[in-house]
């Protein structure tokens, strides 16, 4: 049998000037240069880093003119160092109608796929954005089948699961998270990865944007479950080589999606009580 | 605000002898006694305990009778010890209609609660046992609100999803885990936890019964997801007081069961092509 699919993975983990989308796009331009000469095919970086992670700074400053540059500056980053990319940006659309989106582009700067956030955090984000509604998009790329989220949503297991239940093998989900929430990357993504047989990869800001003091903390975690990269407070680039993955627990063999949906719809006695 | 209800939980962490009933129900007796004179309110135990963990052989050699009595044996530790109890037995019913069953009774021997496994693991556990369709079982006791699982089920993100939807503080899980698989103590429990705000315990054997090498790494784990007690691979009692938590991130509260049900039901484009 020939080998499967394999793919170099860079994850990126720094801090992003709040709006010095300028700065922040020559720190990814950097990233990618580097992560290319490294030899990946692939670059995964933090949920809004271009604008800084400050959401009611990008609701009142980011113009929809500026919000549409963004996409096509990013995509030239991919183009220019030939490396696919995964970045996340506000928008499309008007300050009062925006998503938190990830975007997955191929290593020419065309787009392969968008997701928006479904699950907002917190008072300022659901105050400067909309969530999504859509399911993650699970797309076959390099060989393997990518799905996207965004921070929060992948605390959810409903949320990877669906993923997984649509064949993603390969999860990629920029974000930006605090200090003191560590258990998240440390925790509840090893889970998610574990629980579903696929490789996770979690690429969070480090540092201070706007008051908020980001984690760090960014993981790429095998279908083990095991932690096979962790940036700590560092900044810069991680990397894994991604194969699809083989299964020992065959967790979506063995779940029993109809027994759930019957526990939801139906009014079950929870007693306990013995027959 | 008076102090809320407060639990001292002790986790048995042993390993059985094979159908020796009466030597295992004697280790269990002297269990109970020790965490009555810890101060302990309540006494989890492993999976298939008092029978050891060996499915087949449950099932050609434990008779009906056999498995009537060791409930009312397990019954009467709990009340000689003044301590309530859960514990797992085969049963009840012939040996080709058995389920395995955890039982929570009060410290005078009643049953509070009985659930049966309704993720069986690997081929012997199904050729030896049927699963059960009825959900955890979410009961009023010591002033908390517990959920009775077994092994494999705690594995699935939906089945804790389920018991803690319908208001479980404390999930109280006999197991048998082999050695090689400790992330399931290490990294599903604690986001099983995390995930759902609640305290849970998972009590394992230890060593070798019937040719399995079980893995111990019993835990005990808070709300926050951080490991409270783990017996490693040691025999004996490991504790912990466990009150009705507070959140801190309200996963309950945040998920989007309505968004994930129309995930379900309709034939979503997950090409992820922007509109």
């Amino acid at each position: 049998m020939p080998p499967g699919p394999s793919v170099r993975l860079a994850l990126f983990q720094g801090r992003a000037e709040p709006l010095d989308l300028v700065a922040n796009l020559a720190v990814l331009d950097q990233a990618a240069r580097e992560a290319r000469a490294a030899g990946a095919d692939l670059l995964l970086t933090p949920e809004l880093f271009a604008t800084g992670y400050a959401p009611s700074l990008i609701r009142d400053s980011v113009s929809t003119a500026a919000a549409a540059d963004l996409d096509r500056d990013l995509a030239r980053i991919a183009a220019r160092h030939d490396i696919a990319l995964v970045y996340s940006a506000p928008g499309p659309g008007p300050a009062d109608d925006r998503r938190i989106t990830s975007t997955l582009v191929d290593r020419a700067g065309r787009v392969v796929a968008r997701y928006a956030k479904s699950h907002l955090f917190g008072a300022e984000e659901r105050a400067s954005f909309r969530p999504g509604t859509a399911p993650p998009p699970v797309v076959d790329f390099l060989g393997l089948k990518i799905a996207l989220l965004i921070c929060y949503d992948v605390e959810f297991p409903e949320v990877v699961r669906d993923a997984a239940v649509h064949g993603a093998g390969l999860v990629l989900v920029p974000t930006a998270l605090s200090r003191g929430y560590e258990n998240v990357s440390r925790v509840l993504v090893p889970a998610r990865a574990l629980e579903n047989s696929v490789t996770l990869a979690y690429a969070n800001h480090v540092g201070i944007e706007a008051g908020l003091d980001l984690a760090g903390a960014s993981v790429i975690v095998g279908p083990d479950g095991t932690i096979v990269a962790d940036a700590g407070r560092t900044t810069g680039l991680s990397y894994a080589t991604v194969t699809a993955p083989g299964t020992d627990v065959d967790y979506l063999a063995d779940r029993r999606p109809e027994l759930y949906r019957s526990w939801t719809d139906a009014a079950h006695d929870r007693s306990g009580r013995p027959d």
